[in-house]
């Protein structure tokens, strides 16, 4: 008496259950199935339980590039897209998520100052990686919801935008997000790349850039997964008609120095002064470049990075990323206030062997700066300041970290977790490569 | 900032989320965790999409010997178990569900008069598969609902009970067999197991014999799959303490001639009254000896299906299932009516290739003899007679089937069906045989 109905007309299309047991038999989902699976999510006839029961098929069974165009044109068809506001190409920049990226806040401002339109629809900071808001709710009164008329006004006045994701655009996208992010389901190549593909569809982008982030504080772990995710959203941009480059870069340490909040868009500013680390700053010349070679405004990759470099040091990106805060609301500082520094030392001597950014991510939301939660709120000022490398030297009582805490409690409370984060060890390292081959 | 808070303790136990992530990483779960998911799913705390997402994963990764106890355990520990009622030991048949199955009927009574207490805790029908309880409720007045001390009373009064389990045993079972039927999750060795294995223990079975059926019309549809699913349960069964036996039996064709809850009950007399069909007569006979040699009545298979073949040929089996339905409020008929009958006959000749057991099956539906959905209320009077069987010459013009209808226009509107569910071919075709090897 278990036996259950599993009859399968040939007319009919199938239902929800039947499309569940066919992608967990690894069969190859028509067009029509995964319309019929996305539409009854968004329009509440397909409960949840069925839909993560499906995401996790998905994700054990894999989807074909067909059945993931089909996802990311399903994801775009269930809701508006983005206005046209000017004739300037529309571009943008995604990360795949790491700590201490703050490259949107280079991006924007200096990809605007190539005559592109770039508006960065963005999400909050959930988890060890901080928002880009964040960082942007930093200058105090910035605005970060901007309806659709206010975006297109923005891009005609200032060429670039960094604001949430209106509620208009590929809603379908926000629910199963939520979804995947409380069933275990997020870590799926083809359900990530739909769900970066059909809001950038949904903003109509002419260009599009994924920094693919790989190691040990990444979504991917390894390199090979990371790669076959930028192959995965080079494809399915392919065929959606968007041009998609990638990047592959190294998320086995933090991006910079900093992590936090304002500390980040400090060192944001840094770069745009022509200044700040040099991982950042080269990750965001590539980055830049990528998209000019993308739109054939240069032959090569070194000329474009030249220009990009001479642009940088023209002072103008680091004025359009004040008119954006001043045009969202914001008041500029050219150095954010944060919060009493206080430094961690070594114990002992070696070399960093590894640096943890799970824990170091853990740590800033320990600080108050990070949410564990939707909707906890964030204090922009607190965070880190790494002073070492994997690869580098150490002396005994050398300075590893500098924290940024409310008192001094605070700081004593995550050291030794600091501590723990960064392995030192007895022999010599290699510096870690910024960026590996697609 | 796609990524999410992944950070596992090495202090705190896992989270129902980290607990899901591990097995969909293809971690192996200790009891612990896997009494974490089955507690908190009962106790509220664990939703419907957490545990759809977890039952996907464990059906696409498998689970362990050990991991399948654990969750057998699991589900056992969620509730009671039904009183000792006697000094006789306890035993069970269990099918796992098949196309005009009756053996429930004939095996209750026929274990009872071998001194065994015999409490059957059965389930409704849903699908293509009638539930036991359907075929006896064609009795008028059968009470499938008995509680506890009414089962206790009986089996010492009677020896045998069938009725439907009882809301204090293993409700997570019954809690995730419902999620599973609604999520695509069903068809997993380890849920299976599980499902079957903690409602036997929680009856504090001393023996269990499993009816795992293969073919066409069965969950199993191949034999290895099958097979697997035997071993599982007898592995499972000895390091849970229940001696556990099974048999693999065909389905690529109904049991018997007859499918239909009052039909099927005829057939199951006509069986205890040493007629009925000899493919149902021997699997009986084979399930109870099976049972006699685990519990070391007989020295051989061969002595065992002796005496279970006088036993039947003494009436007494027969006498005792007429006192469990009348001990239970129902009216014993030695032939239930049934509706009347409508003949569909062969086109052409040739040979019986192949019975869709899965068609027949929503033959009976339509017929009004099933359930599409819980709560449907059936006819117990409708049904078909399987006239042929796989291998069978036919004439053109020869009658195939028998169909138990309510009029001749719901008699002709399932003709074409069944035309197309009995495969007629130009070449010889052997037989099937009943019963495979372990």
């Amino acid at each position: 008496s278990g036996l259950i109905l599993n009859v399968v007309s040939l007319f009919a299309p199938l239902t929800p259950l039947a499309i569940i047991a066919k992608k967990r038999d690894q069969g190859e989902l028509d067009a029509a199935e995964i319309e019929t699976m996305i539409d009854g999510f968004v329009g509440g006839t397909i409960p949840d339980y069925q839909m993560s029961a499906w995401a996790m098929a998905v994700l054990c069974r894999g989807m074909s590039a067909d059945e993931t165009a089909a996802l990311t044109r399903a994801m775009l068809a269930s809701g508006q897209q983005l206005q046209r506001a000017t004739d300037r190409p529309r571009i943008d920049k995604h990360s795949t998520g790491g700590l201490g990226d703050k490259t949107s806040l280079i991006l924007a401002p200096l990809l605007a100052c190539f005559d592109f339109d770039v508006p960065m629809l963005s999400g909050r900071g959930l988890g060890i990686t901080g928002g880009t808001l964040d960082k942007l709710e930093a200058y105090p009164g910035y605005n970060s919801q901007l309806s659709q008329p206010q975006i297109a006004d923005q891009l005609r006045r200032v060429g670039c935008v960094i604001s949430g994701a209106t509620d208009e655009l590929a809603p379908a996208d926000r629910r199963l997000y939520s979804l995947r992010d409380v069933t275990g389901t997020v870590p799926s190549i083809p359900l990530i790349t739909s769900s970066i593909l059909s809001k950038k569809l949904a903003a109509r982008l002419d260009a599009l850039i994924v920094d693919v982030k790989f190691g040990s504080a990444a979504f991917m772990r390894d390199l090979p997964r990371a790669r076959e995710l930028a192959e995965s959203l080079r494809a399915t941009g392919q065929r959606l008609g968007l041009t998609t480059r990638t990047l592959l870069s190294d998320m086995n340490q933090p991006l910079g120095r900093m992590v936090g909040n304002a500390c980040e868009a400090n060192e944001a500013v840094a770069v745009l002064e022509s200044g700040g680390p040099s991982d950042v700053r080269h990750l965001s010349v590539r980055l830049a470049a990528e998209i000019l070679l993308s739109q054939r405004r240069y032959a090569s990759l070194d000329t474009a990075q030249q220009a990009v470099l001479s642009m940088l040091d023209s002072g103008q990106p680091r004025q359009r990323l004040e008119a954006m805060i001043t045009s969202q609301g914001g008041q500029f500082f050219q150095r954010l206030p944060t919060a009493p520094a206080y430094e961690v030392c070594a114990a002992g001597s070696g070399w960093v062997q590894a640096i943890d950014g799970q824990q170091l991510g853990m740590t800033v939301i320990h600080l108050g700066g990070g949410r564990s939660r939707l909707g906890d709120t964030i204090d922009p000022s607190v965070g880190l300041e790494m002073l070492v490398r994997v690869g580098d030297a150490i002396e005994p009582r050398q300075p590893l970290v500098r924290i940024f805490a409310r008192s001094a409690q605070a700081a004593e409370a995550v050291t030794p977790a600091l501590l723990a984060a960064i392995c030192i060890g007895s022999h010599p390292v290699a510096p870690l490569p910024l960026l590996a081959d697609n």
